[in-house]
């Protein structure tokens, strides 16, 4: 690790029914999806999922952006059609924090500790 | 990233009271208990906070080991003095998921995809 890099975490409901599909998607992620990603200057993306104490089950995002602009990296994102058809299977499985800021869709979260 | 690395998610409960401290101890965290995560082949350890839709807080753990017996290097973890003194000061600040597994203070979460 080193050079200018920003970690990303990040939050989000999964709805329960759609455990199933939401895992064999990421499994088997589409190359272009991938391809996107790193052009979009973000690396070392990973993504977990965990049943909290309220019996939801939420997933959990952490990547490392190394570019100088992440919200156009970002808007960047969905000027490929593959990806904006792959949110298309994504984002009806999700279920967004209440609180996330405007504009979110994953709810971020706050750096609290870094350790190299 | 390279060679062989597994990388591990977990969550854990803060205590709203306890915020503030948890935030300052983690802001100026003790060298040796730094040394101590390097020497049980533990980097780029990252944790993160989010208040949930239950109005709770949680800290989001993510880390890269890089040794081959996770199970003994975090054994080894409190082999050391000072990182058993830095416990005492943070199990008290923390709030386990009722669903962990048998022996785990923070909880692990299920990587459902990974991405270079």
């Amino acid at each position: 690790m080193s050079g200018d890099v920003t970690r990303y975490g990040s939050v989000i409901g999964l709805k329960t029914e759609k455990l199933d599909y939401y895992k064999q998607l990421h499994a088997n992620a589409w190359p272009e999806v991938l391809e996107q990603i790193s052009n979009c200057n973000i690396r070392n993306y990973s993504v977990f999922l965990k049943q909290m104490d309220d019996d939801n089950y939420y997933l959990f995002s952490y990547f490392e952006y190394t570019g100088t602009d992440i919200e156009a990296d970002l808007a960047r994102m969905g000027e490929d059609e593959t990806t904006r058809k792959w949110w298309k299977e994504t984002d009806p499985c999700q279920l967004p924090l209440s609180n996330r800021k405007e504009g979110e869709w994953w709810a971020s979260m706050e750096e609290v500790f870094h350790y190299e």
